[in-house]
C-alpha cells in the first residue's frame, strides 16, 4: 500500500494535486496520474504538477537546483506547460518556503519560466512573446462559421472575437470546434470586448471540453486584442488587459510584447492519499 | 482562516467529505459545505458526512453516546439518510478505531441504523423493510412513457424495469423523468435482469441528476424484484440479489423483508482543508 503526501490549489478554478518529488523515487504511473485526478474515487483535479529537482530530469541541460514542475493531464498524458499550474506551482514552492515570492525560476519542459508573488497577494507568471497571425482563419461550431486569428503561445490557440455578451453567452461549447486549419486540433477562445481593455472569454481546450479557465487562452486573447485590425485611438497606451473567464479574473501585461499572466493562486488542502494498489 | 481536518471517502463512487466534530464546535455553515463539496475550488464530493456526538443533535432522543451522522447534500441542504454513506461513515468509524467491525449502531435523522465489517471487507448496512406499491405507474423520459412502481425506502423511488442491456446503455438521462405520481420530483431507477439474482441499474437521482450510485435505489429495485410480477419458479428461494452499477456491484439481502445493502466503502485521503473566509 502506498501512501502519498500531496497538496491540492486552483487557479481560477483550474485545479491541480501538487506531489513533492524532490529526488524522483515516486515515479508516478499513468494509472497513479488518472486516479489522483478522478474526481469521485481520486482527490479530483484537472492535472498533477510534480516537484522533483531539475538535474533528475534527463532531458534538463539548464541549472540542476531549479524545481522542475513536471505537469501531466489528468488522462495521464504529459504537456509541455500549463500556465495556471505554474502559478499554483509557485504559490506553494512560496508556502512551503521553498522559493522567494519576488522571484522564482520554475524548469519545464518548453524551459525556464519566471513567476513573482505581487504585492496585492496574486502570483504572475511570464510566458514570452506570443506569435499572432494577421490573416484570419475559420472556425467552425454548431453548424456557423467564425472568423478568427490563430494565435502561438507554445501551444495553438484561435481566438474568436464576437459582438455582444449575449451572443457569448449562449454560445453552447458542449461539442469541440473545427478548422481546417487546425486539424490537430485547438484551443479556441471566444471573446467579447467589455471596453477598451476589458474582456469577457469562454473557453473549449483540446481534449478537453470548455473550462473554467485557460491560462494561454487568456494570453492569447490578449495578444489579438493587441493586434486586432480596429484598435482603439493609441493602442501602444495599453500594455495591460483584465479578462473575465467563468472561473475568475486574470490579467495580462505586455512589455516589449512579452506577455506576463497574474491572477490568484490558491492552496486547498493537504494531506495523505492512498493509492491504489497495481 | 479556518483549517479543518477532513477524511474523504467512497462507496461505488458516491463520494463524501467525512468531518469529525465529536463536540458540535464545527457549526459548518451551508457556505461552507458547498465549499467542501465543490470539485474545483474544495475537496469535491457529492455530500457532506459529519461525525457528532449523537446527545449534542437537538432533536436526538435515543442514546446520547451513539455516533450521529448528520448528512447534507452538496447544496448545503439537509437530507435524512444517505445508504452509501453510512457504509462509508461505518469504515471510517472503524479505520479511527471508534467502532468494532462486528457491529456498528449510527444515529441519523431517521434513526438508528445498524452497519456491519463483512468477513471479505465490505460494509453492510440494514435499512428496514422498503414499500412496493403493487400498482403500477407511469413514468416519462424523452417523449417515452415508461411503466414503473413506486418503492418507498424512506425516500420515494421509481422502478422501471427494461427488457435489454441496450435499452439500458442507450437512455439519454441528461434530463429527469417526470411521473403524475410524484410531482415533488422522484429518483427513478432503470433496470435490466440479466439472470434471476443479477440486474444491471441507471439510476436518476432527484434534484443531482445520473449518479454514479444510488444505495437506496439499489435496495429499491431489489424490492421490486423480489416483487416483479412474473417471478422465477421458487420466488422465495431468492433472498440475495447483486445490482451492477456504474460505479460498481452492490448487494442487497432480505431477511424477513428487511434489506441489507452490501458493498465496497473506501477511504481515499485525509488531511487539512483551509475554509475560505467569510
Amino acid at each position: 500500500m502506498r501512501t502519498w503526501s500531496f497538496t491540492t490549489g486552483h487557479g481560477t478554478k483550474n485545479d491541480f494535486v501538487l506531489i513533492m518529488d524532490r529526488s524522483g523515487l515516486l515515479n508516478p504511473s499513468d494509472d497513479d496520474i488518472r486516479f489522483l485526478c478522478d474526481r469521485h474515487i481520486g482527490l479530483g483535479a484537472d492535472g498533477v504538477l510534480r516537484a522533483i529537482k531539475a538535474g533528475l530530469m534527463p532531458q534538463w541541460d539548464g541549472d540542476p537546483d531549479l524545481w522542475f514542475m513536471d505537469y501531466r493531464n489528468a488522462d495521464g498524458s504529459i504537456a509541455e506547460i500549463c500556465a495556471n499550474g505554474l502559478r499554483v506551482f509557485a504559490r506553494w514552492l512560496i508556502d512551503q518556503d521553498l522559493a522567494h515570492g519576488d522571484g522564482i525560476d520554475i524548469a519545464t519542459r518548453a524551459g525556464v519560466r519566471h513567476c513573482r508573488l505581487t504585492r496585492d497577494g496574486q502570483i504572475s507568471v511570464e510566458l514570452g512573446e506570443p506569435r499572432w497571425t494577421k490573416t484570419p482563419t475559420t472556425i467552425e461550431l454548431g453548424g456557423v462559421t467564425y472568423r478568427g486569428h490563430h494565435v502561438d503561445v507554445g501551444n495553438p490557440h484561435c481566438v474568436v472575437e464576437l459582438d455582444t455578451v449575449e451572443e457569448l453567452e449562449h454560445l453552447d461549447l458542449s461539442s469541440p470546434p473545427h478548422g481546417d486549419d487546425f486539424l490537430d486540433g485547438v484551443n479556441v477562445e471566444f471573446i467579447v470586448f467589455t471596453s477598451e481593455r476589458n474582456l469577457r472569454m469562454r473557453v473549449h481546450e483540446r481534449g478537453v471540453g470548455e473550462t473554467w479557465s485557460c491560462g494561454s487562452g487568456v494570453v492569447a486573447a490578449c495578444c489579438h486584442a493587441k493586434n486586432r485590425e480596429n484598435p482603439p485611438p493609441n493602442p501602444q497606451d495599453i500594455t495591460s488587459y483584465h479578462v473575465s473567464v467563468p472561473g475568475g479574473q486574470l490579467s495580462v501585461d505586455f512589455h516589449e510584447n512579452q506577455a506576463t499572466l497574474t491572477g490568484p493562486a490558491v492552496i486547498i488542502a493537504q494531506g495523505k492519499v492512498t493509492l491504489l494498489d497495481d
